[in-house]
């Protein structure tokens, strides 16, 4: 192939292009052009290249060609150009072409556009997305020239997108305190635990010292479509004199700080943020997706806010409703702990009636938002210990609520101490000790159930009710009959013959492996692709972080199991179970309702497996929606 | 069936009787007689009866018919009787026989002779002895009579079998000193830590107020073969004032306590023990087992003292030496713990140079003892947390000697803490991240066997180097490859052409899983049934004693997993990973070295599965070849 001369004088020249506009996706010829130059000229900044559209003066006759070309190139590859060409003596050679690289919005609008051109089909513009760059359309982003400007301090993990830029705080109180007089804030922890909650909520982003990407604070902040970097082990963290160390300066309780929740970088100062908006493109792929797709998309959600904007962003019901999370807010806690510390079953039995209303109203507020959708609801899971207080402050309370001494509480909480909680006193073992939580839960899941039916006769309310950490299906059916027993009681009460399901989160290794017989009891499984990742490779996503590290490093893992699911392992336990599990029960309903449910590759997996559906955090619902429409044909026989 | 009255006149009578003793096994008829009776008062103690030859004097017809049908009995059922008779107006009239209760001793004593009278051969001899019994052979016991005048004052889980009986102390550092000065005591705490081991091996026995039969008190005592109660939560401890409340009584140091680690019984004060002797039945029984089992014995031990009381006991190996009891004791510790605050890969691999010949040194100990056997070498497990101090006096020697600061020294261990350490920073993960220690450990290995080959020419040293904790096969390999570059370095400096292998545990799922794949790696497995179980069903084991008891109360599980395997889940992964191993490399070497080894349901069930070899504490060894004898004659084609 011969050489050709960009820079043999003024008659030559050469430029890269775009056949569309990358950062937008408008269809017009984008690029920059130098006249007597090579293309490294072009990149190397040196000298400033001109717009592509002033070619068309300097080469009239090399530019029509190489406007035909381009027309030629995108006719051929159905998609956006990048382009490197070079004028030779007033001759257009084309040195190579690709498709181009494009940010989120461009790629809606350019696969859009194509379908409109009659260059592609809808099939193709769904497969044309990648999945993941919708995070960035959904979440505030730093002002784009700002950032440019800016030199991060320091980097975490990007565990939850988006950007924040506030004042920082250490607590969850004060987070709630500045924010109320309209402050806002960022929220730096040594690492989050469920009490901060309310704290997360009234910050803008949050900051952790420890913790992966499935850490609590993670978790949460992912469910919430909240920014969060987790996990910066470089700060020296001094929570207790308000200040930390990050990058050699010390940093107080007000300064500013700006976090990118996607890339993990933390920045010294202001840096403003813009709110995402959603063009028209967006819905339109998405309704391809969803006509092109098998799996069902659902969303965890625990509050009725997150349930109406996942429903918004397109969730077909919700796969997983924590209930836990409910019993931290306000005076509910205190209930809660008096169920806890109750002496006896008759005293449980009175914290717990205690709870039933504010819980029945929790769940009617979620079935409100979700609009007659199908609501899976999970049933108490984490171990006790996590709702005691800690503070002496707190357990002096508690005490004198409870009629006992300050040494009797403590010897309480001494006595729920766990070596490993994630493998402790915690998911359907706590029904199984204390069948009156089950009970009290049956009565406000049917109750509310049947008071929103009652609202909206044109809904047809159908509960599911899901039984955590199932690991025997004599322990399934142990819980389902408390449940049974405690619904029927209910429905009969109110003359009603509402159905409703009861069915198993399957996260155990043994539930997995034992399927067939737990299919028997159960009228649905939902994969808890969290717990199984975790109990299947021996290892707690808490503490995974001091390890991993050297794993990837040394090539031994490639991606983080807990955010794409290990279809080697972990998989082939999915795959038993859904085969064992549709031999007892052919109609079984299948879903997973872990994180892995809004990662692209893992959607794909499980549409393979022949899931039912996907549950994911409510940011995630249209990732999920879109990767289950590749996954879908992709795979078209 | 008519009615039979033994109480119809003075001519009438009736009585119970065995063939053979049933306290001894001794061949003579033994039984009570009293005349002019029914059943019931032979029994009910109002009349004492006169000893069965008696029934000779006075009615010499019906004896001769009863000792008759004795012999017939006997010759029908081929085994001790149990029989009950009544004689009216003369004449004998049989009520009921079955095979007799027995003691283990007797049971030995009958199956022999039995044997030697031809009436039955020696497979069945093997079959007629339950391989649990065996256990009360092996251990020192409470004197009988004293026994029987005693009650408990309380009771708690029969962890390791055998009696104990001296003063209370509460700390292992006591326990020392007191059994230094030829004191008996026995230890109690509230539970107890790789700390405590030096204090455990020093009292005669262990009593702890948490923990069940596989916590770590259990499964050390076990190991020691030493009597341990673990679990009364009865006790009301207060370890920093050295007393304790038990049945309403306050113990304090030096009080006498009697604990049973068969029972779990506790009794307040002396009961005199008296040593087990092995009569030569029980040698005889072996033999015949050895002569008829399939699947080999080891044992597990990590001193070479257990090592020899394995040996004695009939161990053909060591299937699990751990390596982490070895860094207690003495001196060791403080190299440990240097090796772990190191700063840098020079500082820890000087810390490790200290380690080194201790280890080595442990090992040729060992191999010693083996005589030539077997030996297979587990490479660290537990998390590193287990090491550091927790004394403060200890942390400021810490300092001292690595020349940091106290809070240095804080913030390290605080750095080492895990939210579950079970699935934290252990086994191969730390080699994985510190390939220092795997290099040290193999180096201690290999120079240890060339040592013990030198001197021992006749033997074949072949150790047997395993890997714990594997879920990968990449994570197998980087290993391996650090152990086999540190071993043939070695070996290549001796001149040596010794050969080693290097295996695995399969203890987590997901190895289980993948058995395919690392059996390209591995040249043995091992089964670590107890990670196995843990990770399967999803609890630990330091854990499960706070709801196992409600699910055997609801009879959700009838067996506790950790003492039974569960041939179902675990069982499942079991045959899997022994599958999948051998497609890989059929002649892929199988054992199994976790608590089960030892226990004669789970024996039956490995060698259905084709294990090679079960490997058990020491003094479970003999149950586990009886039990391997079982397995295999039930199990004959």
């Amino acid at each position: 192939m011969p050489m050709v001369f960009g820079n043999l004088n003024d008659n030559s020249g050469t430029g890269v292009a775009f056949t569309r506009d990358p950062a937008t996706g408008e269809k017009k010829l984008m690029g920059e052009f130098l006249t007597n130059a090579q293309g490294e000229d072009v990149v190397a900044g040196v000298r400033t290249p001109m717009p592509i559209a002033q070619m068309e003066e300097k080469f009239p006759e090399a530019y029509a060609e190489f406007i035909d070309v381009c027309n030629k190139l995108e006719d051929h590859y159905r998609d956006m150009q990048d382009m490197e060409f070079t004028v030779e003596n007033g001759k257009l050679y084309m040195l190579q072409c690709r498709n181009g690289k494009r940010t989120a919005q461009a790629a809606l609008k350019i696969a859009c556009d194509l379908v409109d051109e009659g260059m592609i089909d809808e099939k193709q513009a769904v497969l044309m997305i990648d999945p993941r760059n919708l995070d960035t359309l959904l979440h505030p982003q730093f002002d784009a020239k700002k950032l440019k400007a800016a030199v991060p301090m320091g980097k975490g993990l990007g565990a939850s997108p988006g950007a924040a830029c506030g004042k920082i705080v250490f607590s969850a109180e004060e987070a709630k305190a500045w924010a109320a007089r309209k402050e806002k804030v960022v929220l730096v922890r040594l690492e989050t635990s469920p009490e901060d909650i309310e704290g997360m909520k009234a910050a803008q982003g949050i900051l952790t010292v420890r913790g992966g990407m499935t850490s609590h604070a993670a978790v949460v902040a992912r469910g919430m479509g909240k920014c969060c970097v987790s996990g910066c082990g470089e700060i020296k963290m001094d929570e207790e004199n308000k200040k930390f160390e990050l990058a050699g300066k010390t940093f107080h309780e007000g300064d500013y700080i700006s976090i990118d929740g996607s890339t993990g970088n933390i920045y010294d100062g202001v840096i403003p943020t813009v709110d995402a908006s959603i063009a028209g493109e967006f819905g339109r792929i998405m309704a391809w997706a969803d006509k092109y797709r098998r799996l069902q998309v659902r969303t965890n959600a625990d509050t009725p806010r997150d349930a109406a904007k996942a429903r918004e962003l397109g969730a077909q019901g919700i796969g997983l409703t924590r209930t836990e999370h409910m019993f931290f807010e306000g005076d509910r806690i205190a209930a809660f702990r008096e169920m806890i510390c109750a002496d006896t079953v008759e005293e449980r039995v009175a914290a717990l009636a205690k709870l039933e209303p504010m819980q029945q109203s929790d769940f009617e507020g979620i079935y409100e938002a979700m609009e007659g959708c199908p609501v899976t609801i999970r049933y108490l899971d984490p171990p006790l210990h996590e709702f005691v207080p800690t503070e002496e402050a707190d357990i002096e309370l508690l005490a004198k609520a409870q009629g006992k001494t300050v040494e009797d509480i403590k010897a309480i909480i001494a006595s729920l101490h766990e070596f490993n909680p994630m493998m402790g006193h915690r998911g359907c073992r706590l029904a199984v000790t204390y069948p009156e939580i089950a009970e009290m839960q049956t009565r406000a899941v049917i109750k509310a159930a049947l008071a929103v039916q009652a609202r909206h006769p044109e809904w047809t309310m159908v509960p599911e009710i899901m039984i955590p950490l199932v690991g025997e299906v004599k322990e399934l059916k142990y819980v389902k009959d408390v449940v049974v027993k405690a619904a029927d009681a209910v429905l009969a009460e109110a003359g009603s013959d509402m159905k409703y399901k009861v069915g198993t989160m399957i996260e155990i290794p043994r539930a997995a492996l034992t399927a067939d017989e737990i299919a028997k009891e159960a009228e649905f499984f939902s994969f808890g692709t969290n717990d199984l990742t975790q109990m299947t490779f021996g290892f707690s996503r808490d503490d995974a972080g001091k390890f991993l590290g050297a794993y990837y490093e040394k090539k031994i893992y490639e991606n983080d199991p807990f955010a794409r699911v290990d279809q080697i392992g972990v998989g082939k336990l999915i795959k038993m179970a859904a085969t064992l599990g549709r031999e007892t029960r052919p109609d079984l309903h299948l879903g997973v309702c872990g994180e892995h449910g809004g990662d692209p590759s893992s959607v794909e997996f499980f549409h393979k497996v022949g899931l039912d559906y996907v549950s994911c955090s409510p940011f995630r619902v249209p990732i999920a929606r879109l990767a289950a429409a590749q996954a879908a044909i992709k795979n078209e026989k």
